[in-house]
């Protein structure tokens, strides 16, 4: 089985109380992409400029992650800049540079269209339509997006909604889809714009699943809450939403079934996923892992929560 | 067995998007004493004024509550006004009147003496200190306090986590003790003034138990971690806390044996009975439960969080 995930392949540079680090490895697909070729093979469609090359290449063929999607444009690169000082939980932006982004029209390899996994990870939801609309053969769609495409893109996103089986955001940008602060209400809310699976991230709390009825099977249970790692030392938070959304995604993808109890699992995957990330900077600490240190810590989530 | 709670046996005037209520029957002794009633006997160490009467006493009696070390004094009972419009995870106090409870000498009654148990609700911590002193052969000690002791009254305080078994405080109340903003760390550092177990409540995201060596067996799991229920509508979150906590020891003190296992489903009851105490304005719902709704509540939670 195999991913194709659109999104932004970019540089960060991140200032956390743990240090700084200039012009990291980042973006989206690039977390997504490495957290999900632990599970299953993954392609990837994004626009790089000039400053990408054999260097940043070689962290995707190290995963064995297909990059013949990544398309090369003039000039610069993605470029964000951004600090969590006063919170961990929150970036605070300091400077956004689209550069070869800004005019990214997604392009899917051939080589690509049978891949039976689509994530749309966070871009315009024009491009996340249009890309989902050009791979019409695929089992299943997950997205993400942000609080900007929600206040000024509102009628674009609802179009994206529409044709996604499992949505991937955090409380505010739930709160904030829903008009509701109360969770079960907005995740009503929010399922009821199309996707038929929810996965809110609550950040170090953890993350809840919502689902109406399984692919499969009819589900008696509705939610399902996996817990996040207490870590030692959270060093970069960057890209711990994308590499959950990596981990869990990826998982559902190995499977044969889908199933509630593949669903649970891959919960716990995607928590096990962006715990990893927040260890060290940028996409540091994916790049070093290995599957048995995954599922140790698989098991360490188990014991957080199992009564028995 | 049984368990003496000393705290504020209260009238509280509240303020939710759900609605308003005045002078609800509140404090902190009475929900904590309502939700451990459902687990085994309890008795209750406070001061009322001339408001408190027959139809109060009649909420205690119906549950089977030892209300003979509530002290009766002139003047009114202690007050508190508040409101929840803006934050349901976080009270507006618009007015407290400490009345009778200004000049609290909590007496233990001799009846009381024989009490294996001892919760220690928030309340100035020199007289928490003076009750545990008064009760020396008591097997398990557990107590709550707030950011106001925390800030003001720190060395009295941290003569009472010398003496705690438990302390059950809240995610801020952590951080501020130990001057960290990292759970873990700051958990550390909480318990190496005092308590062996340590309960962080994160309001609706659940709550952390940690502790360093069980009762009476090794612990290899450190940390537990129990969900919050997801509820269609939070009417009134005043007391979710000490019902938490009531849920919580009031478990404990009903076991043989304290092993890492009944901790955590000592963790599973003390969410349960905090999400009941939500449902309603004040004591409400507390009042109106039954076991067998308590019980079914505890294998929801169970279906929210288990893999298989």
């Amino acid at each position: 089985m195999s991913i194709t995930v659109v999104g932004s392949v970019a540089y960060d540079s991140i200032e956390t109380p743990a240090g700084r680090r200039e012009r990291c490895l980042g973006g989206a697909a690039t977390y997504f992409a490495l957290a999900a070729s632990f599970f299953c093979d993954v392609r990837v469609i994004a626009v790089v400029g000039d400053d990408f090359g054999p260097q940043q290449e070689a962290v995707f063929h190290a995963r064995n992650i297909d990059i013949r999607g990544i398309e090369h444009a003039p000039g610069k690169s993605f470029f964000w800049e951004g600090s969590y000082l006063d919170n961990l939980n929150e970036a605070r932006t300091h400077n956004t540079e689209l550069n070869v982004f800004a005019t990214f029209e997604p392009k899917i390899p051939d080589a690509y269209r049978d891949s039976e996994f689509l994530f749309l990870a966070n871009i315009d939801p024009v491009l996340q339509k249009r890309v989902r609309d050009s791979m019409p053969g695929v089992k299943l769609v997950a997205g993400d997006t942000m609080n900007y495409w929600i206040k000024d893109h509102r009628a674009a996103l609802e179009q994206v909604l529409k044709g996604l089986d499992i949505l991937l955001i955090n409380d505010t940008e739930a709160r904030m889809i829903a008009g509701s602060n109360n969770l079960l209400r907005a995740a009503r809310a929010v399922m009821a714009l199309g996707p038929r699976f929810l996965v809110v991230k609550h950040g170090e709390y953890g993350a809840t699943l919502f689902h109406g009825a399984s692919l499969q099977h009819e589900a008696t249970e509705r939610t399902f809450r996996a817990p996040a790692m207490l870590l030692e030392e959270v060093v970069d938070p960057t890209g711990a939403g994308d590499s959950f959304a990596g981990g869990f995604f990826g998982y559902l993808a190995a499977q044969q079934e889908l199933t509630p109890g593949t669903f649970r699992r891959a919960m716990f995957y995607g928590s096990v996923m962006g715990s990893f990330a927040c260890e060290r900077f940028g996409t540091e600490r994916l790049q070093q892992l290995s599957r048995a240190e995954i599922d140790a810590r698989f098991q360490a989530f188990r014991e957080l929560t199992h009564l028995d």
